[in-house]
């Protein structure tokens, strides 16, 4: 680790923790103030780093952060993106050690630490990498591009009102390259850099049947149940090689060569610690692709929630008259999120029953997106990771998505570098979320190098 | 109406509308207070309408109210049952008056006004039928029968403890007939008698997939989703044809001759009204069987509650670790429930995918029923009806369950006589239930009409 970070390591610590400690939960109104709090509190960081300005821009929901630091117009320009909100922390019980009271623990994995908090990998322990990584190249005296800051705080819910801001900031947003730390790498001792994201549709359905809660004596065998309705509905969306059911699914999505997915399938993967990890005795999907393969280069379709009828304690004997589910796919080049809104809810119209009446509605959405791997940003990124962890790094595909990336191409016209630290067993959107200490000291170190190559490449 | 009924009628009201006043719900904890209240509430209108001798019978559960009136041993003797505890009134909101403030109405099938509130045909106004119809008795000199009343307060959840009041009571319970107002005529212009009620098997099941909540990004089409995994195991549960495809299900299922059948069906129904009645714009069920039919002489499945992942606001990208739901089965003779229960359970997990862990578990039931039609009870019963109505009743067969009624016949060697007033359309265990003012009083005006057929017959 270098002298800088080693002297400096408690207060950056503190200073991350105090950053957790604030739930700018985004999803969810009683949060507001903390939402405030948060922006505030990373905008003051930014300052303090180094920066030269820093500034809170309203929004119609959560505000952006915007700072910059300018050395040289001459110089490449990197623009770093990331989020000061996270998901909701229900529930809450199934919480070891408080959310929002950040906690090291030492973990099979993380046998040096890691940091036990909603958000600690995702995504205020990433993005206070680059704040301090930026503080460190100041300190030096050595910071090779100009770089500025855009953190939003509504990325866990769709990044609703970014895309004004960005349209609306389009001169001031000027860059080369957008940066962002919100993914992860293979393993600690096997740096990877993510070479794409899924996209994301997000859905919400009704099914209702009789007008009010029945008898399910009187009714029962006679009346259509919309809760079994809406599981044949459900059950119906995938067939029997885990393929998904709704018309017109498949019809855009780019299939991959054979290189390259012997490529992807090249990097190490343990199916049985995988299985282990989530102690399940068997994995499942889509035939005729291996787990990673399912879990990065192909669409799903999961249901994130269902309910309907009597779910308290005890019995109650009712015909539900209505029942609901939340239903999301993740997609992949060429889907587009709009069009694949448009597919299913045609789709859970057309094969709902005439007994029920169905409604679809939808929620937020996001483009799959690819990095070009002939880019100097890949390529800096791939060399700086090589440097840190002396190895080469293997390029793999996310499963998750960052809806936004495809809005700054579209807007910016800039590529995005998916240069995250975390690991997938980190628990990000789950209880006991947790970021390695290593991660995140390794992260400060590792920027540098990209700003390093990255000014290198572009000269 | 009679001149006794028609001078009494508002204290009637008064009486009734106190007693469900009382919030007696069984199946929550909260209202024990008022469990107790209801009990002594009857308890105490027993002995003002002229019963010797009334009590609150302690039980491990709810109490039960037990009262008698010997006229003469050389006479035959009505044990009439019913129960003071009622559904649960959840979603309150979904009620147009306060589900514990009886409120008069007047609706299109109850154009003379009907008490909306919870328990007033379910089964509160229906026992309060029977108090007041031995107080009239009583009061005109003419109680031709001993009768023996026996009101528990477990009913909507299994009457649990009932089997050993009456086990241990077997002597003082002795009687000739269990006279039972819980049930329906097709129409107040349309009398009718049930001749059967379904049995119930309830069950609760859960599905594990990976041992917490996962990101549906990371590990959506990789891992088996819980959710899904239920819905198309629920799905299962019933083939293209409505029939139920537990193992083993329709072994014991007596099916009723093509006479009987007829006999049922020429009972007086209206497709369209019972369509328009639900808002629903087509019915359906198991194939070769009428509607009617299927909600009485054919056993059912109905999902009566299901649940799981992220149900609040908005949207969160959840894989998640658990789903669960309720089942029940509506029975016919000679299907046994304990037995559909095992079935079911070994069903369950039999049909489980190796990539989830299934957990069944068992709420209540009871046992199908049928009364024969050749016993002085069922006589009695069909004259006094036609005598109060003017016209012959319709016998049929109901589709709800009151699970005692079989243990009544196996602890006490005694038929029970399904004697109700209600309407199927009076939203038992709905929000706004509710039971029409004509049908409380031509209540208190036929029961004794029974006492004095089956003294009769009986001679």
């Amino acid at each position: 680790m270098s002298t800088y970070i080693d002297q400096n390591k408690d207060r950056f610590l503190n200073e991350l923790f105090d950053f957790l400690r604030i739930p700018s939960v985004s999803a969810d109104s009683k949060f507001q103030p903390d939402m405030i709090r948060a922006a505030e509190y990373i905008k003051e960081k930014l300052l303090a780093a180094g920066l030269d300005t820093a500034e809170i821009v309203p929004t119609a929901g959560h505000p952006v952060v915007y700072a910059e630091k300018i050395v040289d117009t001459a110089l490449p320009t990197i623009l770093v993106y990331g989020h000061y909100d996270v998901q909701p922390a229900d529930p809450y019980e199934l919480w070891d050690s408080p959310p929002f009271e950040p906690t090291i623990k030492k973990t099979k994995i993380h046998p040096e630490g890691a940091i036990f908090a909603r958000g600690s990998c995702d995504d205020k322990g990433q993005i206070y990498m680059h704040v301090k990584a930026i503080e460190m190249m100041l300190a030096d005296g050595n910071l090779p591009c100009n770089v500025k800051i855009m953190f939003e705080g509504e990325e866990e819910v769709g990044s609703e009102h970014l895309g004004t801001f960005v349209k609306e900031n389009k001169e001031k947003l000027k860059a080369d390259v957008i940066l962002i730390s919100d993914t992860s790498i293979i393993a600690n001792d096997i740096p990877s850099v993510e070479t794409g994201l899924r996209g994301l549709t997000y859905m919400e359905v009704s099914v209702t049947g009789p007008n009010r809660d029945l008898h399910s004596g009187v009714y029962g065998g006679a009346v259509a149940n919309p809760v079994n309705v809406l599981c044949q509905m459900i059950a119906s969306l995938h067939d029997a090689d885990g393929k998904i059911t709704v018309k017109g699914f498949y019809d855009k999505v780019a299939e991959l060569t054979q290189e390259e997915r012997d490529a992807l399938e090249a990097a190490p993967f343990d199916l049985e610690d995988y299985k282990a990890d989530l102690a399940i005795a068997e994995v499942t999907g889509e035939k005729g692709y291996t787990t990673r393969e399912r879990a990065s280069i192909r669409p799903t379709l999961d249901v994130n929630g269902i309910w309907g009828g009597y779910t308290g304690e005890g019995s109650k004997t009712v015909l539900p008259s209505k029942a609901f589910a939340k239903i999301s796919m993740r997609l992949v080049p060429d889907q587009d999120w709009e069009e694949i809104a448009e597919l299913f809810d045609a789709h859970f119209k057309a094969i709902a029953p005439p007994t029920v009446k169905v409604t679809v509605t939808r929620h937020h959405g996001g483009q799959p997106y690819v990095t070009p791997t002939e880019s100097a940003g890949y390529k800096a990124a791939m060399l700086a990771m090589e440097e840190a962890y002396g190895k080469k790094p293997v390029p793999t595909r996310g499963g998750g998505s960052i809806p936004i990336v495809a809005l700054f191409e579209k807007e910016l016209g800039l590529k995005s570098i998916l240069f995250g630290f975390g690991l997938d067993s980190d628990a990000l959107h789950s209880p006991n979320e947790h970021y390695g200490l290593v991660n995140f000291f390794k992260g400060i170190e590792t920027i540098p190098l990209f700003y390093k190559h990255y000014a290198a490449l572009m000269k």
